[in-house]
């Protein structure tokens, strides 16, 4: 049965749109938010009718779990508007069934199809006119989960709260990035949270990155916390190498994310006929591959940035700088991934949906 | 210069005491608040000036960063009343600087003395009526911060909220607990931000620990995320193994936190002639200690149970029963530590402070 479209839900207008205020030739990212939002409690062991109400600060109890033992989790996705004014998602099955892995992680309720899916489409119809036209533009949606029970004891809360936000946005990163292998510093524990979009696996990153941003490096791309010796993933986004002609990046695993974009950017480069590795890249690998010249490109993978190229790479004290190619591969895979997002190519995937 | 005592703090006084409804005799633990609370805001790059208000919840934005990236540090501490009537804490500077290393992890701002004991003090003073007498009685504090500033951007917050609530409290633990030890689970990693009380580290306990209960086993073990063979600690507390009549409890490090009352029986043990060894004790040496009878005792140690005794373990579907020692080494420092916080045996630490 396909509910996912009309849930029922509570609308409460805002008196008036903020929209008239917004410059949105420049907007930084995430920091700007639409007129509504959606808010729906779980409570006595069932999720209650969601509502779509003017967005604004809400009351919490200081002794709410997500203050003191971090259950929050999150998604981010984004609204693209096509050259018919048509407003379209991006795999948005893809977000809600890693949400809810997750929410099993973190010991919370998972979030049904008809709130997450069937609320994501109305909150998005209604704010419509939020989704900018041309390429770059786009409404990133942030779905969230936070446990609002009370009570400083370390245990599951019974009470939670379901919300999605909306913030126009243009790209996330500017130009290349530098990075830094991590040698010290790790994201993520063997049988611990790394592959859930959890709350607190991103503050545990804020202050090696703060190092790393203090030696002129962007980004950390992380090593597997036992051995260092792995190649995994950047703060917000997975990581790709290109050695010769062939694409290499990560398998998931319990330490990874499992992005969206890198797995529609590995069905892209199939597709495409390019050669694709999917493994765990040595730190080893990648010095020996940049100092006899084979390693020709990396790049993060994000729903935020997209694809976000490396201009060179940190490790032990050395920095290898990457030669710019003619046909860069990460440019030709962004091209054709926001081609399908802004339908201005065919989606032979079946990705997009339709708001 | 000792200002600890005298910050200026605001103090708006609430209306009426909650404290007649409260049945001391059937407190759960966590879950009762006393009247007033201490608030005191960063921003500007700044800590504004504290204020002591009526407990109760406040307005927080929906993209504030501590639900998103999980930027969130707490402490958890006690006040006790002695049988002359006073009440004194135990150790705050060990919590305060434990804070401090935590926020620093965390890329948030540190807490100066006088806001984190001044204002505690000044908070437990004006609450001095739910400290209970009577050993086992406490009146739990628990110091937090969180990240206020809005952004659905991963980055460090440059708003924060530092926070103090108390809830009297019995004893936290009843009975013997069973334990699981960890072969696949990790509290965790290498480089990660076990050391820190970090609010996303206990709610990635969460799903593993239910698993856990669902098996007969209150508690887990934690061990190496890297390889599972040595025995690091459980969800709230420091664990110690009594082999033959030695005792034995891993060294702090980048997993593990440094809990005060595990640091606090450490000394009274030596103090008291008891042979300690600190050392990462193995899997493979605890269940060849089950084994063959020399392993005669295992407890945790935490602030809010003080010490919790273990019945036995589970390993690899096996479990291992321990046999109830005449004279426990735990009831033993249990007992020695308790005088100490109470006030009913001398202090030769220093470790007591007057409120
Ligand atoms: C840790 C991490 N890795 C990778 C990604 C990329 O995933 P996706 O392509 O689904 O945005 C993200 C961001 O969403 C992330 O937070
Ligand atoms: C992970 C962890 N280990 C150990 C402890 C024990 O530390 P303390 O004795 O300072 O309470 C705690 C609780 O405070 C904890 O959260």
């Amino acid at each position: 049965m396909n509910t996912e479209n009309t849930p029922e839900i509570d609308i409460i207008k805002a008196s008036q749109s903020k929209i008239s205020q917004v410059d949105f030739d420049n907007l930084t990212f995430g920091n700007t938010f639409t007129d509504h939002m959606l808010v729906c409690d779980f409570k006595e062991g069932q999720w209650q009718k969601p509502v779509i109400k003017p967005y604004e600060p809400f009351l919490i109890d200081p002794s709410a779990k997500v203050f003191h033992y971090g259950q929050a989790i999150f998604e981010g996705m984004k609204a693209y508007r096509d050259a018919n004014n048509q407003v379209w998602l991006f795999r948005p099955d893809q977000n809600m069934d890693r949400f809810n892995k997750s929410a099993t992680r973190l010991a919370m309720p998972e979030v049904p199809k008809d709130i997450f899916i069937g609320g994501l489409k109305q909150l998005v119809a209604l704010e419509e006119q939020w989704v900018k036209g041309g390429k770059g533009n786009s409404l990133y949606i942030r779905p969230f989960m936070i446990a609002v029970g009370s009570g400083v004891i370390a245990q599951p809360s019974t009470q939670y709260r379901f919300m999605i936000i909306l913030s126009p946005a243009k790209s996330y990163y500017s130009g290349e990035v530098k990075v830094i292998i991590a040698e010290h510093y790790s994201r993520a524990a063997n049988g611990g949270i790394g592959a859930a979009k959890a709350a607190g696996n991103y503050s545990a990153q804020f202050y090696p990155t703060k190092l790393a941003n203090e030696q002129g490096f962007q980004q950390i791309i992380w090593t597997d916390d036992a051995t260092h010796t792995k190649l995994e993933e950047a703060g917000t986004m997975n990581v790709f190498f290109r050695i010769n002609d062939t694409l290499i990046t990560a398998p998931t695993s319990e330490r990874i994310l499992d992005g969206v974009t890198r797995k529609s950017l590995l069905d892209i480069a199939q597709k495409e006929g390019i050669q694709v590795d999917v493994r765990s890249l040595t730190v080893d690998e990648l010095v020996k591959a940049a100092q006899d010249g084979s390693l020709k490109e990396m790049f993060g993978a994000g729903t935020a940035a997209v694809v976000s190229p490396i201009k060179g790479f940190q490790y032990q004290e050395h920095y290898y700088e990457l030669t710019p190619q003619d046909q860069p591969m990460a440019l030709f895979l962004k091209e054709k991934l926001t081609n399908i997002q802004y339908k201005l190519e065919d989606d032979p995937f079946g990705w997009t949906v339709h708001v």
